[in-house]
C-alpha cells in the first residue's frame, strides 16, 4: 500500500490528503434539510447528511489527489449510524481508486492492539468464514503503549500489505507537554521516532516503509530533525491551513526524492467555502470550492518543494 | 457519577469490574450456532454471537457488582454490527444499573476530542435536537497529546456527570518504554499522574474526583506511589488474573476509607467455564462459571483489603 501511495503521488504530483471530517456546521443548509427531511433531525439524519456532504467533495476532487484521511470521531460521534456513514465513505473512496488513511489513533495491549487491527486492516475469522469489518489502507495508531501495544497493527500490515502512521509529534499547541520531555538528553518524541524507524525495517515497501509517522506542520523545526531520524518513513504532516502551517514550513518534512511526506488539510478544504478566498462559491457550490481548495493547496505546497528539489 | 460508583461499590461491598471484552473463541458452541443459523457467518452473525453472550454473563453477575467494562476494540473488530452489539451491550447495563465503563482509550487533539466526548459520554446538537449516541458512564483516555486532547473531555464531564480513567502506567509488559522513562528525575507516569490530579480537581463529586486513572495491577509498587500522586483520583485496575495480578498486590492501590480503586477481571470472569477451577460448569452453564468466578475475585480482594481497613 506504500509503493501505491507513492505511485499515486507521483501520477497526481499532489503529496497532500483531503481529510474528511466533517461537522455538521460545515455541510451546507441544502444538505442538512434534504437529510433531515427524510431521517428527522436524528442521528441517522445527522449521519446522511455527512455522507452526502462528504459523496460531494470526494467526487469534486478524487482525480486530483491520492489519498483521504476520515477522522471517525467525526464520525462516532453520531453512534452507530455515524460509523455506517464512515464506512459508506471508505467504501466510496475506494470506489473511486483513492487511498484512504483511517485516523483512529487506536492503540491498547497486545490482544485489544488485535481486535483494532483486524477490524481496521485486516479480517476476522467467523465460524468457516473470514470477513473484513472497515478496511481502511493505512490506520493512525497512539504509541503510549509501547511496543507490544504496536507489534499486532505492524503483523497485519505485512500480512495484508496497509500501513500505519504513528504519533510521534502531534499539531495541537499543548503536544509538548508529554511529547517534549527530555529523556536522557532528547525529547520523548524523538525515542519514539526512532521505534518508528526500528519498527518499520520489518515492513519495508520499495522504497518506504509501510509503517509512518504523524508529525504536525505547526513544528517545521522539529519536522527538520525527525525527517532525519526516520528517513524511510512516511510522515503524515497534520495541521497545514487553519491550524495555522504554510507550504513554506514543510519543505523538511520531504526526502530528496520529493517524496516521504503527504500534507492533510481537512477544514480548509472541506469547509473552503466558508472562507473569504472561495466565498465566490456559495454554499450551492461547496464542493467546487473544495476542488479549488485543494489546487491552490497542490500549488503552494509544489511551489515550496521546487526549491527544494 | 462517581458518587453513584462509590454508592454502589459500597452497597455490592465489590469494589470491581467485569471487563465485557468477548473475543469469538470465548463464546460457547451453541450461542454461535444459533446466531450463524439465524445470520450466517457474518459480521452480524459474529456480533449477535457476542451480544447473547454478554446478556447471558450480565444476567448472572449484575447483582453482585457495580460496574462494567466492555473494551469497544472486541466490538470494533466486528464493525458497525459489532458496534451495535457495543450498544446493546451498553444499553442493557444501564437497564440492569450497571455502571458502563467504555474502554475506549481515544484521545486527539481538542476540536476531535471534543467529538469523542460527544459520542461516548455527552450530546450532540443535530438542528433543532440534542441527541446521544454512545451514552457510555466512563470512558477510558489516552494522554498523550496534552492537556488540549484532554480538557474537552473534562468538560463534558463537568457538564453530564460523568467521568474519565485516564491511562498513566498501563498492564502490558512494553508499558515501561515510554512511560517509565525519566523525566527530571521522575517516570513519565508520575508526570501524567500529577496532570490527572489537577484536571481532577476541576470536577470533584463527594469524596473523588470524576477524573481517574489507569495503573496496572500487573506493577504494584508503582501503584502504591501513584495512589499518593492522585489521591483523589479513582484507579482502575486492569491486569488482574489472566493478566497476574492478584488481590494481595493490590491493596495499596486502594485508599484507607477502603475505597479509590477497581479492579477489572475480563477473561477471567467471562471465559471462566474455560479454566480448570470452573470446568465442572462446563461450556452450557458458562454464566454460572462467570457468577462464581465473581464471588471468588470479591472474596479475594475483600480479604487482601481485610488486612488493611
Amino acid at each position: 500500500m506504500i509503493n501505491r501511495l507513492t505511485e499515486k503521488i507521483q501520477k497526481t504530483g499532489a503529496p497532500i490528503v483531503v481529510g474528511l471530517d466533517p461537522m455538521l456546521d460545515y455541510v451546507p443548509e441544502q444538505i442538512q434539510k434534504a437529510s433531515f427531511a427524510e431521517y428527522g433531525e436524528t442521528l441517522a439524519g445527522a449521519a446522511d447528511a455527512i455522507w452526502r456532504f462528504n459523496k460531494e467533495i470526494i467526487d469534486a476532487t478524487y482525480d486530483l489527489i491520492p489519498a483521504v484521511k476520515p477522522q471517525v470521531a467525526m464520525y462516532e460521534q453520531f453512534g452507530v449510524e455515524g460509523l455506517q456513514a464512515f464506512q459508506k465513505t471508505v467504501d466510496y473512496c475506494h470506489e473511486k481508486d483513492l487511498v484512504v488513511i483511517g485516523d483512529v489513533k487506536r492503540g491498547d495491549i497486545g490482544s485489544t492492539s488485535a481486535a483494532y487491527a483486524a477490524g481496521h486492516l485486516g479480517k476476522v475469522r467467523v465460524g468457516s468464514q473470514v470477513c473484513s469489518a472497515f478496511n481502511e489502507d493505512f490506520i493512525t495508531v497512539n504509541p503510549y503503549l509501547g511496543t507490544d501495544g504496536i507489534k499486532p497493527f505492524v503483523k497485519v500490515c505485512q500480512e495484508e500489505k496497509k500501513g500505519l502512521f504513528i504519533l510521534v509529534k502531534t499539531s495541537n499547541p499543548s503536544s509538548g507537554e508529554f511529547q517534549d520531555r527530555l529523556v536522557d538528553g532528547k525529547p520523548l518524541y524523538e525515542h519514539v521516532a526512532e521505534k518508528v524507524a526500528a519498527w518499520g525495517e520489518e515492513c519495508m515497501g520499495d522504497s518506504y516503509s509501510y509503517i509512518g509517522a504523524v508529525v504536525g506542520a505547526t513544528y517545521p523545526e522539529i519536522g527538520k530533525v525527525l525527517r532525519q531520524v526516520m528517513p524511510k518513513s512516511f510522515i503524515l504532516v497534520p495541521g497545514y491551513g487553519a491550524q495555522g502551517g504554510k507550504g513554506k514550513d514543510l519543505v523538511h518534512y520531504f526526502n530528496e526524492d520529493g517524496l516521504g511526506a503527504i500534507v492533510n488539510s481537512s477544514r480548509g478544504i472541506i469547509a473552503a467555502y466558508k472562507q473569504e478566498a472561495y466565498a465566490r462559491f456559495g454554499a450551492e457550490h461547496f464542493a467546487d470550492a473544495s476542488r479549488q481548495a485543494v489546487l491552490d493547496m497542490i500549488a503552494d505546497i509544489r511551489g515550496a518543494l521546487e526549491g527544494k528539489i
